[in-house]
């Protein structure tokens, strides 16, 4: 048997007298570009020539040639056929580039492997000689071009039914469109001519209030197209647990449709800007809560929510996006999150794997702070989780003038030391409505750096300044005088907005502790910090440290990772490998329950003090308030 | 680590600190018997501890041990610990059987090893401690049991939807039914209750004409039913050119659906007689002509009689039986036979199959007759086939007085070789109405010996005798006198009805030598002849042999193997191992088209004598002639 040995990778492979060089390299598990099926008419798989004899046809096929490549031993793979041992050099633009390194949109690094492949094929149409069945000839052109093994795809029936009439309609020019699946691959399309440019996916991350969706190309993994609009079943409840008590009480196909409508009209709306068709979506891969994940697969939450709260499936779900309601590819894939418990869903599995922290040694805090919060603390070894109710405070909830960060919202605000003048930002740079989140981290720190309150949160009413007074109810802080304000009224934070801000923010630092102390781990051995969601933008991260929002580590050790749901959701659609990742993130994760960890409430009690009782704990802050209190004195 | 050794297989295994004997047995894949999940409840899975400590409460569970068994050192695998290593006898009923070597209906021995399973489970019910979600603890349940491992078990959306309900109203008391698919397994029913009784598989024969099916007990393989009707496809064409004509005129999806109703009418009947739920069918298994096999997965067959004549498909199909309106259990898996090609369908792959001659170094010639004739000769290295057109004399068509096997045909004949009268027997021993095929055969074989005919089929007319005389075109031979039949008419054989019946024997004798001479085999070669098809069933082996319609081989290396498709199928059902074999036959087959193949001519004008123009071929026949010839001179 000829041996035919690869260059530049040496590989050596024998093979029966009368195969290809094409049928070697498919042996070696070298994938050739061969876009004809190894027809000889597509000129893309040249291999050199460098030792032995073959037998190839250099007039008939020389129109695929440069002179300099004739002189250099140029031959078709696909047609030749080694009379004995040869060696062939195979330049790299002969070969099917399989990884590449994709900068993501937020600058977030992935290798680009995504789970579903296009192959434009001409075949040559069946004669007396070669009568192979359609679904074989199809399948050994997908194989020849390069992809994977005719006997390892299973084609469903559906789309067996199609194939006669598209091979005969398009003169056997074709495009076969192929995913990965358990134990194989599977042929989910088949297009009349070339459409192999039309490849795309969709990462979607569903939030109880908001759904964002990215369509992306799936043949170099760049964003075609972005858009989020609000989750439509807020008209079924604002709230979560609003949401699982309307699917009790029969709601749930309602909640399934809405849920589908909202992914459709962002899908639709990144489509239609990106001039793309919604049919040439082949694979959505959903990150979201694990409520708005069973919702969305039409699985009943209501467990969730009673003793002793358990999930219907934690796993990650694999189904076609038509079994969601969701409008692309008839048969395009649907891939959801994993979760780790009710409330540690895909949405902070996908923040694990936005921040990258599973894939160092060292230990990272990652932080997911809204009504709910959630704290992930670990490493590639290890991981600890936990949730809680942060409380509506720092969104702007139960504080006077607080609001959402929308426009006119404060969200920017320091304090003059020694005039006690606070300098503020507002968002759209408009006047003030009111004070945002990060506006009230801000506050709070720079009120306790001015010794207008003490480390419990009481204002010292003592301090004879016309902003430092005593409202209806309580003492109160005027950020902001009526005639500068939009809304004709002095924005004032009162003694009690400090309490709630102060009760939310223990709660997330006692949560971080308690994780901290079930591990063995001092804030010395944290190297990373990760703020996920909206309110990680715009913090002041001295300023969380000093509130004791978070335990105390150098400033730079702090990131923010934007929205990690659709962060994590763009790489698991980019990087199949990723996927396998996220099952082990759900399996390594342990979930600690708070509620039943006596050691949290002390801790909660311990952080009710701006930032902590001990301040041992927090070095810095001690350093600070020390000299504030100082220079005030 | 403790080590468990387990006898008598003496397999050995480490284990961590704490883990039960269950948790090595299920390490060292020994399967056993544990239908509450672990729990202790059931008492199923008792081993008698030979050496070593455990920690086991032989008091909380003495319940379930006899005096002799606590003797022995009883103890439950699921609720003992090994402390120091440990040697275990497991006795055989404390084993999943999963191999049994079964009898089939007609004799054939396959093991069972069905593709379906149900595994009944007492779950604990999710508590504080234990919060897993439903689908989990529900495989982790059936892994237990000793089923699939958790992680290797696909579960779709519909089952998971239906999950949390059913797990409740039946108190945590369920049964999982759990199928192998490409990769791995998927669960595809959750009832409540313990319905692991019911589980049953069909296999089918979609024939042109005829439609049988056998119900069977997929827990221990039992028939517990068979029907057959009539394929109603016949109102739109009886024969299968006349089928994929209306096809493709529009008519697939009409034809289609009443593929689908004579296969649902079928198991209905026999599912009524036997007094089980079409819903307790798990499994269908298909075997049938190409053509219908396209026909009933709804793909187009039009290709198939138009040149090239390619089908569309090829390889064995799986699918679920109600894609295909096949009314059983939602979900249940279908499986269709590969075909080798337009002609050699998943029927004749079934008679191989049946025919046990794939199994085997002995070269096997398999001869399917009907209308068409399909022919294979070879063993378990290589493999050859073809088919053509026997015209329909064999089947009583072009006879005046042929007729199809029913009520009143003559099946078998002899001639008294001094009086010439002759002795027959007829189907239902009521008087002739007709002579079918195996009488033709012998009618043809007796008059040769009786030289009423010589070899090339005429009458010799000079024989004078009331039996032989002249009709109105043809010499003809008188088989029963009008007032001994049931038509009020002589009931006769003419010289054109013998030209016809060599002609048809001719053809199949010709295919034989053909596949022969391919292969290079002699008929001392050939170990065995198998007929398959109703028409094998009455055939007076020696009598063919007489004819030429076979080659001559000893009579007794000929043998029937009945309906070999339903046989097949049969086989296929309960040894899902033998699916792989079917593939295989499929892949190795070669097809030799007879009209392309220069020599099948010559043989086939050398069939046309009774036996062959070269008696020195059929020996035994020369040697009986020349005993005839003599006694008669």
């Amino acid at each position: 048997m000829p041996a035919v040995t690869f260059l530049p990778g040496f590989r050596k492979i024998s093979v029966e007298p009368g195969s290809t060089i094409l049928d070697a390299a498919q042996k070696a598990q070298i994938h050739m570009n061969v876009v004809c099926g190894g027809e000889g008419k597509c000129g893309k798989c040249i291999v050199f020539l460098k030792s032995g004899r073959v037998d190839f046809d250099r007039k008939k096929f020389g129109r695929f040639f440069s002179p300099g490549e004739i002189d250099e031993g140029a031959c078709l793979a696909c047609q030749t056929v080694p009379l004995d041992d040869v060696q062939v050099f195979v330049p790299e633009n002969s070969l099917i580039q399989e990884q590449k390194i994709l900068i993501d949109a937020r600058g977030i690094e992935t290798e680009f492997n995504p789970a579903v492949w296009k192959y434009a094929l001409e075949l040559a149409p069946p004669s007396l000689e070669d009568p192979s069945p359609d679904l074989t000839r199809l399948l050994w052109g997908i194989e020849k071009s390069g992809g994977p093994r005719e006997n390892k795809i299973y084609v469903p029936l559906e789309v067996i039914r199609r194939i006669p009439a598209v091979l005969r309609e398009s003169g056997w020019k074709i495009t076969g469109t192929v995913t990965l699946v358990p134990g194989g691959y599977r042929l989910i399309d088949v297009e009349k001519g070339d459409t192999s440019g039309n490849l795309y996916g969709a990462a979607v991350d569903l939030g109880t209030t908001t759904i964002v969706v990215y369509i992306r190309s799936l043949i170099d993994g760049e964003v075609v197209g972005v858009a989020s609009n609000y989750n439509k079943q807020i008209s079924c409840g604002e709230d979560i647990l609003s949401r699982v008590n309307y699917a009790r009480k029969g709601g749930l196909s309602h909640l399934q449709s809405l849920a589908a409508e909202s992914i459709n009209d962002a899908l639709t709306s990144a489509a239609n800007n990106a001039g793309i068709d919604l049919d040439d979506i082949y694979e959505v891969v959903v990150a979201g809560n694990t409520i708005m994940t069973h919702i969305l697969m039409g699985i009943n939450p209501a467990y969730m929510i009673e003793e002793p709260y358990v999930p219907v499936v934690k796993r990650y779900l694999t189904s076609s996006a038509s079994r969601a309601g969701i409008a692309v590819k008839e048969d395009a894939g649907l891939f959801i999150f994993p979760a780790v418990s009710d409330y540690i869903g895909g949405d902070i599995i996908a923040d694990v794997l936005a921040s990258g922290m599973t894939e160092s040694e060292e230990v990272s805090l990652l932080i997911d702070i809204g009504t709910n919060f959630e704290v992930v603390l670990g490493n590639s070894d290890w991981m600890f989780s936990c949730s809680g109710a942060a409380g509506p405070a720092l969104e702007g909830g139960e504080v006077l003038f607080g609001m959402r960060a929308n426009p006119g919202a404060i969200e920017e605000v320091s304090l003059d030391m020694e005039t006690l003048v606070p300098e503020y930002r507002t968002i759209n740079q408009i006047k003030p409505k009111g004070i945002c989140g990060s506006g009230l981290i801000d506050l709070l720190a720079e009120l306790l750096r001015a010794c207008i309150i003490d480390r419990t949160g009481r204002i010292n009413t003592s301090i004879s300044h016309e902003r430092v007074r005593t409202g209806r109810y309580y003492p109160e802080f005027v950020v902001a005088w009526k005639h500068d304000t939009g809304i004709e009224k002095d924005i004032v934070v009162t003694e009690n907005d400090i309490k709630n801000l102060i009760m939310s923010k223990a709660s997330i630092l006692a949560a971080c502790i308690t994780l901290m102390n079930q591990a063995g781990i001092r804030r010395e051995d944290i190297s990373n910090i990760y703020f996920s969601g909206a309110f990680g933008n715009y913090i002041n991260k001295e300023n969380a440290i000093i509130i004791g929002l978070i335990p105390e580590v150098p400033p730079e050790k702090i990131k923010n990772i934007g929205n990690g749901a659709i962060e994590g959701a763009n790489i698991a659609l980019l990087n199949r490998k990723k996927r396998k990742v996220l099952d082990e993130i759900a399996r390594t994760m342990a979930y600690i329950e708070l509620n039943a960890e006596p050691s949290f409430m002390d801790e909660y009690t311990r952080s009710t003090f701006l930032p902590h009782t001990d301040l041992a704990q927090f070095p810095m802050v001690e350093e600070l308030l020390e000299s504030c209190r100082i220079r005030r004195d």
